[in-house]
């Protein structure tokens, strides 16, 4: 899986200057961060809507959608999907992603 | 990061039935899909504020948070970040992504 | 307020069932629940944003949506605005409402 | 209900000083916007889970919880749920509710 995610992440950091116009992540980057973040909010409801429905594939399809505005949002912030990972292997180092998960959620 | 993101998808779904009070990850899976649903929209707005906020380190680590919840999400349904990938995939091979989320969200 | 927002909830339900091109609640009952809990999601969010970036014309704006669609669905569940108030009375009479959320939330 | 929710109103803005170890909304201001934020997002999540579940108590017992923390947060900002009505009253004065909505939403 790393290989595509990691080439989807290029496609969007070249797409995020590219003309409005003409691409969906260049729309979203020139309308900013709120936008962006409004995108964000709105595929999460859709992402429990679609697992209440008990539609597996729509549940696939909105946490793909879920999971490409939270690439936008990090390319947007200068951050990367690789400083998301070291995060969570930071917790499974400590001390099992579990445990670290139930002492600060 | 595929390597950490498989094992953690491992880890998560060997977690979901064990003893709910050893593991967060089963205590989610024993309280049922609207505990789970519940964290992801949790997740989600803590990623909105954090990024509102400009602090970067929030955004990693709440990301993380719904990245993870995610996880636990889609191995909650059967499903796994591999078909979410696909869909994306999917989506590139037909016509580029962005063009593809321009038409459809 | 009363006056007025019971007006409203009147307004919306005989809109609920009007010609969906002729009126946006007529469209939304249309669409069916999932297209009214999706706008309820997304005012949320809106909301949210709108406080972050310490917007107060905003925040009236987005709560009034929020509101406004809180309204749609009460109306679409065959329910009423007088529930929820019946429910936040039935708090504040048991112990006041600030403990009674103190416990449950 | 204009005289509950103008009195419940009143009690939030009264508990938003006090101690915070003896009043939920005196907490919950004390730990700030953010906290107070996550809330609205975590009761507009649960709405929307309990209207999935078809659970019309849960409904309003979680629209109840979302207009509670709604009050709480314009009491925050300076704001009340007068000015929320003015707004909606405002675009009702206009062309109706429905028509307004939309155009904008």
């Amino acid at each position: 899986m790393s290989e595509f995610l990691k080439k989807l992440e290029a496609t969007i950091a070249e797409r995020a200057g590219a003309d409005a116009a003409s691409s969906y992540v260049a729309k979203l980057n020139t309308k900013g961060l709120d936008a962006i973040l409004k995108k964000l909010g709105e595929e999460a409801t859709e992402t429990v809507i679609a697992a209440k429905s008990g539609d597996k594939a729509a549940v696939v399809y909105e946490s793909a959608d879920l999971l490409f505005h939270l690439l936008v949002l990090l390319q947007h912030q200068g951050l990367s999907l690789d400083d998301v990972i070291a995060e969570l292997q930071r917790r499974d180092g400590v001390s099992g992603i579990a445990e670290k998960n139930a002492r600060t959620s």
